[in-house]
Formats: structure tokens, C-alpha cells, sequence
């Protein structure tokens, strides 16, 4: 029987700049009484990575310039607020009043280039930045478990995205170690015994969003899932930047 | 413990015109000793649906007008490809060589108006269009399966999608029953007490991609899929046509 389990892990604590995650992620899985086997994906929000990176900043200490300020004022947004944007930011990709969806120098399209707005920080205005390197952050976090629990597990980073097209936010991965993020079943055969003709797979984005299934079930904040019993190719090159369409390769840009 | 199933539902044969697809998904947990449970969510792929629905057409008695003719020139297909992908559409999205992205008249974009072009039928040359109704096949769908196992499910009509900006297609809901296909949040308190602020969730799509991936773990087709786990309020009157984004709400069509 082809099953799979998503297990939200409880009692992960409040995340505070310099915290240790592999060893926060080890204690609440012991605590449950759980461990980490061979193959699981620990799917990782990205909110609680750039906490423990401390990516905060105060909006107190933006200086806002005058491309800030022309396009705060048309969108309707904080200047220091869009400055920071901008600072993650390789560029504008649409605004509207309201609405600044930007295209993060890591590549991803979407809304406020990833900048968290909740959730974040009881004091004062503090804004939260996505994680320097979600691929990096997700293989070091791998290294740590994979060594704790002599095991070999995937990592994912996820973060929850608006879409063209489509209502609601999905979970999507921005980091990912282990796993292809993309994956090419090309080749394989289908019923018939041709070969697919679609066959690159979302592969990550589809366990982040089977994760964000778990996170959306959780009075409080789940920001660790693991998901037991898929089967894929060990991909010790894995990077999310494989899920962002080349510009090339994009109609919609 | 937050914890979620996804259980392929092994056996289920190669569905024929006329098919009753709930006596067949019947069948299959019975003879593989399950059952379902209230609150089970049964992810099916629109191609078992198309079938059973007899939606397949012969090209050989597709006329292609003068525009079909244009675009088929254009974009290197066949004609009456390209004529049976109008038929079924509202619009053009993008197109370029190779590529013909339309605005399927249910209001889903995707490539070929999801008209599908492998794994579906061995003898000349046949495509297979979506469900005529994704929605009503799903609260048919429905209602047979509650009362053949006497419980209250829902039920996900999936197809596989790719995405502007993103690389790799995913499992998205394009029929929906009994569960909120978009599933407002807005107002759940966040960790500090503050209402959520981004809280419409793509719930039927992260449920479609959540049984894409064990569809993808299978080695030969695996259309049906059970969610087992989820808290959801119940929608009797679900649609998947709440996952559309209205065009005057769209920065990229």
C-alpha cells in the first residue's frame, strides 16, 4: 500500500535569535516520543529559520530613499517598510494599491518579496527577512539531524505564497536539501507504455504544501512536519532554486 | 498530535466510458481491507472522472476552422488539437512554439485547456477533455460514496498544473465537495493575539498536492487517494471555482 504520514511535531518553543533549531527539532521529537527515520522530509517553515538567524530588523533604522518613498506612496505602504523590500529585492514585478509583489534576489515572485508582517514580534516594528540562504540554512539543519540521529533525512524550507491565477496561499519550498526539489520523471513509463510527456514534478512544493496542510490544522504554530514513507532520488545538489521558472522560460514575467 | 494520511487506494482498474466510479472506489477499499471515516477526504484525478464520463473525442472528426488553423501554425500543433483546446476554452492566455496556454472555460489557465495527451487510450488518436462539471462530478461523487460506506466525506476532483513563475506542475483542485476549496482564516488570533493577516488558504490545493505526491510515488497509476486526518468546516456548497482568482483581482493576465 503506497501511504504516507505528515506528523506535525508539538511543543516546538518561541524561536529566538541564535537558538540551535537541529537541537530545539531533536528535543520536541524525543519529547514525543518520536524519532527521525531514513528517507523522512522535515519540512521547516521559513519563519522560524530567519528567527533563529535573527533576520529581524527594526523599521526604526530603515532610511528610506527616494525610490522607497515614490513607491510607498503608490502602493500605500510604510516608506522604511518598502526600502527593506527593495534591499531583498531584484525587482518590481506588479503594485497596485495595497499590493507590492516583488521578485526576491533569490528568484521567487511573491508578495512583499517574502517579508513577514505576522506572527513575528510583540515589541515594537520589527519586520522579519526570509533566510540569507534557504538552501544553505536547509543543508546544515539536514547535516545536524542526519548526525543526531544517525540517519539520512531531507529538509525542506517552505513559505506560504500567493499565486497567479489561483485564490489562497499554498505552501512552496525556498530551501531544500536531500531531495530534487524539481523532479524529471521523464522517461518513465505510463500506462500505455510511452513515455510521460509532463513529467517535471514540483516535487518540493508539493510536500511543502502537504506540510501546510499540518501547519493550517494547528491551533498554534506547527513549524516542523515531518513526512514518512515517500521514495525519491538522493540529491546531494539540491536547491529550491531549481522550482524558480528562468526568466527565459517564463511567459508571465 | 497533528498527524494526516495519504493512502493510495491500490486496484483500481482502467476506467471505461459508463464506469460508476464510486461502486469501483468501493470495491478497491474493500478489497484491499479498508474503509473510509468520516472526514476523509477522497482526492480523485479528473482523468479517472473524464472517463467515466466518456469525454473523450476522436480527432479524426474534429473540423478545425480558419483561427484553429492560424494558432496551430503558430504554436507547431495539430489543428484539430488546437481546435478541440478553443472548443474548450474561454480565451488564449499566452502562447509560443510549443506552448498554448488558455483560459479553460471552468476559469482554470493551463496548458492545452488541461486537455490531456498521454496515458489515456491506445487505439488512434483520441484526447481526453476535462469533466463537463468538476464540481457536480464531485458532489456526485460524493454523495454515492456517503451513502454507500453511511458517513460524510469530501470529495477533490484533481488535475496537475504548471505555474507561471514556478517550475514543475502540481496537484491542483479543479471540482470540490463538502470541504472549503478556499478556506478563510482571516481572524484566527496568530501567536501574539493579533488576527492573521494573509489567511485565505488554497486548502483543495494543498490537499490535491498533497495526493499528487503519493500519485507520483506510484510505479503505475494511483487515481485515488484518501486524506485521512483533516479538521475542515463543512461546505455544502464547496466549488472549486473559488480557487479562480477574478480576473479584475489578476496582475497577470
Amino acid at each position: 500500500m503506497t501511504q504516507l504520514q505528515l506528523i506535525g511535531v508539538p511543543g516546538i518553543p518561541l524561536i529566538e535569535t541564535g537558538d540551535d533549531l537541529a537541537a530545539i527539532i531533536a528535543g520536541a521529537l524525543k519529547a514525543s516520543g518520536q524519532t527521525l527515520v531514513d528517507g523522512d522530509v522535515v519540512v521547516v517553515t521559513s519563519k522560524i529559520v530567519s528567527k533563529a538567524e535573527g533576520r529581524w530588523v527594526d523599521l526604526a533604522t530603515v532610511e528610506p530613499d527616494e525610490e522607497a518613498r515614490r513607491i510607498a506612496a503608490e502602493v500605500g505602504k510604510d516608506p522604511r517598510e518598502v526600502a527593506l523590500i527593495l534591499s531583498e529585492s531584484a525587482g518590481i514585478s506588479r503594485m497596485r494599491r495595497g499590493v507590492l509583489i516583488a521578485e526576491h534576489r533569490l528568484g521567487f515572485v511573491c508578495a512583499n518579496a517574502g517579508m513577514d508582517h505576522s506572527n513575528t514580534r510583540a515589541d515594537g516594528e520589527w519586520r522579519l527577512l526570509l533566510p540569507e540562504n534557504p538552501d544553505r540554512s536547509a543543508r546544515e539543519l539536514r547535516a545536524a539531524l542526519n548526525e543526531h540521529f544517525g540517519v539520512t533525512v531531507a529538509v525542506i524550507i517552505s513559505d506560504s505564497h500567493g499565486r497567479p491565477f489561483r485564490m489562497g496561499t499554498v505552501g512552496v519550498a525556498i530551501g531544500a536539501a536531500g531531495l530534487p526539489a524539481l523532479w524529471d520523471m521523464r522517461g518513465r513509463p505510463d500506462l500505455f507504455g510511452e513515455a510521460l510527456q509532463v513529467t517535471e514534478v514540483g516535487f518540493a512544493d508539493e510536500i511543502a504544501a502537504a506540510a501546510g496542510l499540518v501547519q493550517g490544522q494547528a491551533a498554534e504554530g506547527m513549524p516542523v512536519v515531518i513526512v514518512r514513507g515517500l521514495t525519491y532520488p538522493a540529491d546531494e545538489e539540491a536547491s529550491a532554486a531549481d522550482l524558480v521558472r528562468p526568466r527565459e522560460m517564463d511567459l508571465y514575467r
